[in-house]
């Protein structure tokens, strides 16, 4: 069976929602699910300093959290997706959108987005660095703006500067599709790849794509080593009901990373910009207090200390929020839940699917045994193991947000 | 999202039904789910000296159930449906049906079932009292009977009295459809709304509905306080597949109130009535025991005391039923579930969406460690957090009562 399922009965919790004044506060610690260095040892989690989440954990319902399915990995995107209350997999969410979403780029129902990379090409044609010897972004913004004003026969194209050699271009037009494949060979050596119809209804936006290649490539002639485009990621915006439709929620995001930022757009939350650090978010919430009730934090450096394989930096970003904390609850949210969106033990130095996790507060919860916020301990929480995407339904149980089920 | 799926495949269970003469007992304290008091401290079922119960938990197995889905509370009615191995999210029950079901009104497919409260109404027609005064069950009782004689075109009407100023109206003929807004304003100072349709087919119920409430406005005239009738929850009857049909059982209802007798004829089952307590549903229970092999008794006045916000007086319910349990286990069922078809803590007063704690007793269960019957011991017991229908599920194949699937 699946952890989770799709109701014949369509969105249960929407046709129950009932607004309130009720405050929730999504905390997510990225990758925070993790592994012991060595057997039998402690994980990064169960290691850290943490006297503030564990005080909170006394009073909380826990448990571990599925993100996606039983032994999936997940990206980013579906995982947060997941704790926002979605099924992930019933909403796949493209590299292109994600990519221009968090860089704030708008996007449209029909566009067309795809991650594009600056690159080298030899006389012969041949890809000899696929990230153009990592332009720094000033070059990337000057190359973008270079290439935005591309004109092709009835579409808008737009791109736009991501980071580095990272950017992302945007087709606007009619009877456009996204099942168009990728021009990034993957490897240097070889020529670009054409981009393919994968579909027949995408003939027409992979002949846009070939003519967009072209015509890039004759503006980047003499910008060497940034003379090549390699496109990936041909996405189009999925049709999600944001947190509003589906909850009744007025949510804002406090997010540093231009990924997390995406993600939220993408379910309609309000996107604060501009924030650099965990004081930074502090403040930012203080201040989003009193025109929303759905708050999401996210930290972002558990996860990359798991990917750098750093067991001890892990366990110093974990120790971070828990003393970031008391800022983060000052306003008192009802319910607040502290999670991560995947694990990223660093014995793996990448995402796995081990069950996260999570903790959920509030006046209303029926706090069980676990005393210490560690994966060995929520385990034997109250609720065992859940689907990522109960959190939502839970938190919004908690909060009064949903309306008795029947006579 | 949901903590159960419904299967492509259909209904397994049903499929491999297996008649055998094992007996299963379903015994339900009603909103038996609680929380502490105070913080830290016990839950009623935790706080109430159930030495009866204990003994049954030390040698069964234990956990939490949901009986609707995470983060919702659950009416009585689906709370039930739940607990009978049905997915509530799949058989939605309006209050029309279950009011009419729970008077033992026989209700035909097809047939639409509205509450009617007798209701207050001035002169110029604004509704002065949604309840004309409480009017005693007596009065209801003339008042219906006078409704009852209503004659419309095509339609037979059946007004029947439930109690206080509470009635309930059943249309029975061609073309009728349940898809009918209510006429209830929910609250005073106003007119009572019109009957309309909510769907193409509802047309013609509408205008029934409608043409209904003009005659008995003439028929109340001189009945004030109960000079007018609100209709509320039209519904008809879902088609459930009944406990004989999907399990092969003989199953017997052994409860006090209506709604709990409604419902357990919505599954097929054969209601005892007359019941006024524990001891005549004890003996009811001894002397259905040749004919039946499903036994579901229900005990109210837990929810009642939690709706009352009683903490003490929860706790004295089920030390009442825990001292009943011998009496009850007298027959020697082969397999014995005790749990509660919701959550309703005294501290809050209403239905939760709280799991609910159960046991599972029988010779072929696994017993786990839980030695006090309580939520905090369910939740460390053998089967973690399930969905409220699995109890079914799990009793049947304990009972031997489904056949092996696949060679």
């Amino acid at each position: 069976m699946a952890i989770h399922d799709d109701r014949p009965a369509g969105d249960p919790l929407a046709e129950l929602k009932t607004a309130n004044d009720q405050r929730i506060l999504l905390l997510v610690m990225d990758g925070l699910g993790g592994l012991p260095r060595e057997p039998g040892g402690p994980t990064e989690l169960e290691a850290a300093r943490t006297p503030n989440l564990d005080a909170l954990a006394a009073g909380a319902e826990c448990g571990l959290h599925v993100p996606i399915d039983y032994g999936i990995a997940p990206g980013s995107a579906p995982g947060h997706l997941a704790l926002f209350g979605y099924d992930p997999l019933q909403y796949p969410i493209g590299r292109g959108i994600v990519a221009a979403l968090g860089i704030g780029h708008p996007i449209r129902g029909g566009d067309v987005a795809a991650r594009l990379n600056f690159a080298t090409r030899d006389d012969t044609g041949l890809i000899t660095d696929r990230r153009a010897g990592r332009i720094p972004t000033e070059l990337c913004t000057r190359l973008a703006a270079l290439l935005d004003g591309i004109e092709l026969p009835g579409v808008e194209v737009a791109v736009r500067p991501v980071r580095d050699y990272r950017a992302v271009v945007v087709l606007h037009g009619a009877g456009l599709s996204d099942r168009v494949s990728d021009t990034d060979p993957a490897r240097t050596g070889v020529a670009a790849l054409p981009p393919r119809a994968l579909a027949p209804e995408a003939e027409h936006t992979a002949q846009v794509a070939a003519a967009f290649v072209v015509r890039a490539r004759e503006l980047l002639a003499d910008e060497a080593p940034a003379n090549e485009v390699l496109l990936r990621g041909f996405a189009q915006l999925p049709r999600i009901p944001s947190l509003t439709d589906r909850f009744g929620l007025s949510p804002v995001a406090l997010a540093v990373y231009p990924d997390y930022k995406g993600v939220s757009r993408l379910v309609g939350m309000e996107v604060v910009e501009g924030l650099a650090d965990l004081d930074a978010q502090s403040r930012a919430l203080a201040a989003a207090w009193p025109g929303h009730d759905y708050f999401f934090v996210h930290h972002k450096y558990t996860d990359s200390a798991g990917e750098d394989g750093d067991f001890d930096a892990k366990v110093a970003e974990v120790e971070k929020v828990d003393r970031a904390l008391p800022g983060l609850l000052a306003g008192e949210p009802d319910v607040v839940i502290v999670t991560g969106d995947h694990s990223t033990p660093s014995v793996a130095r990448s995402h796995t699917a081990h069950p996260v996790p999570f903790l959920v507060h509030g006046a209303a919860v029926r706090p069980d045994a676990v005393r210490q916020f560690g994966e060995r301990e929520c385990a034997a929480g109250a609720w065992g193991v859940v689907p990522g995407r109960a959190l939502m339904a839970i938190a919004l149980g908690h909060a009064g947000k949903v309306a008795r089920f029947g006579a």
